[in-house]
């Protein structure tokens, strides 16, 4: 096979799942190539990648060591999306009444979602994550994107518990919209003792449901090793959990005017 | 730049994003190659990918004209899958009480669903869908993935509406798990009338909840393209949908000895 066929397919093979570790001997068995010749190609792509912005191709040493694609989005791409985000927010059209947005296409949209969640996997990527938590349903596609760009599993909280969850740790929270108590379910079967894990969600006003998640990776004996939101309002400013991160701050709905004030977060606009 | 390193850069563009069509100019254009030279790369990434069984690059011609990757994963690949996943449920540390099984890491694993997505998107590719259809919660990962690999949007039906929703039409469904009448709903905003949808689930018994999905796309004056579920009870033998794919039969439960009875679905074990 020549060297050119040789390296889309290796490419192919890393992009595939991002942060699993391939084995050099993997792709020698599988092109018949020398482990010397193998080692030079993931240098080329090691480098294109890095030149044009493509992600970060890492070697691993020892026993279980290889390679791996770890998705690293530039300033650029960050502010990218995170203005295509607030373009998309800021439509009228969304305006629902009672002030709510309609935002239900852009927290379900596959090729949106799975940038975001690379976003998210790289800021969090160096406390070495080994789970993403988020609770039903809006959080999921986000959270799912984020899980496989690190290549963990993702743990679904639920508003009920069900019989097909198993024994559950159940904990209260104050609903930031609806500032009312609600209940949150996780299986036993979902964290270990120990674990560090992210927590994602699309949307956090007060930040009661993050504080939520928060308690509740507490009480499994699990630490949380960072927070990332797709949107968050600009009021209350004093949010119920001190560190995470957003991409975009909603500063207001004008039911009247049809406006939607939506701006870039800080830490995007800082990094550029 | 040399051709290897660019051919390593374009297959990871065009991996991706699957099934987004890029122009040969977009390639022109980043990598200052001439389009002859760029057509020729293409070729030998679709040469290679079709050999190694790594997907399908094809190309569209006309104005808006390209190529796209498109997942296509082999015979081998869905029947390692199939038995991956029935291997996972056939563990006997998966029984709760009620002969229930605790699948929700599995439905929510994003390796796994990333690669029952393309097998689903490979199934129903040819049908052109526009939308996928999922009801929450945990048949959303699959959906997602589904949905990426088509690169379609995603529609999550819910259990409750809500005021995040905007207008929604809902619909009441017979649930074969409990044998009651639930309700689902759906933003007007999700689907438009004409659209050709595929429904993807991560589970059916008696198929109520898929005939719901059946019956609520109709509202919207949308077409259903197609049914994928990740598995299925062999009892009952008549669902309440004509057709649908799954991936894995779950023959039978016993509590007492605990054993799980689980098969790859016909339609897998027959294409190998």
């Amino acid at each position: 096979m020549r060297r050119s066929a040789r390296l889309a397919a290796m490419a192919k093979i890393l992009v595939d799942r991002p942060n699993r570790i391939v084995s050099l001997s993997e792709f020698v068995d599988r092109f018949g190539a020398a482990k010397s010749t193998v080692s030079e190609d993931l240098a080329i792509i090691r480098d294109v990648f890095a030149k044009e912005g493509l992600g970060r191709i890492e070697t691993i040493t020892g026993a279980a060591g290889g390679v791996r694609y770890v998705p690293h989005p530039s300033r650029e791409t960050i502010a990218a999306v995170a203005e295509e985000l607030c373009r998309e927010l800021s439509s009228p059209d969304r305006i629902l009444p009672g002030g709510f947005l309609y935002i239900s296409d852009l927290v379900s949209s596959p090729s949106l979602m799975s940038r975001v969640g690379e976003i998210f996997a790289a800021q969090f990527h160096g406390k070495a994550p080994d789970a993403v938590v988020t609770l039903e349903t809006r959080g999921i596609p986000v959270a799912l994107m984020t899980a496989r760009a690190l290549d963990v599993p993702l743990a679904i909280v639920r508003r009920t518990s069900r019989a097909t969850e198993g024994t559950v740790v159940t904990t209260n929270y104050v609903s930031g919209s609806a500032r009312r108590i609600e209940t949150m379910s996780l299986s036993r079967r979902a964290l270990s003792p120990g674990m560090n894990v992210v927590i994602v969600d699309d949307f956090m006003k007060a930040g009661g449901t993050a504080r939520g998640l928060v308690d509740l990776v507490a009480e499994f004996g699990a630490a949380v090793a960072g927070i990332g939101v797709l949107v968050e309002t600009a009021e209350p400013r004093q949010k119920l959990v001190r560190e995470y991160l957003s991409l975009a701050v909603l500063e207001g709905v004008d039911v009247e005017r049809r406006t939607v004030r939506v701006r870039p977060s800080r830490w995007v606009t800082e990094r550029v």
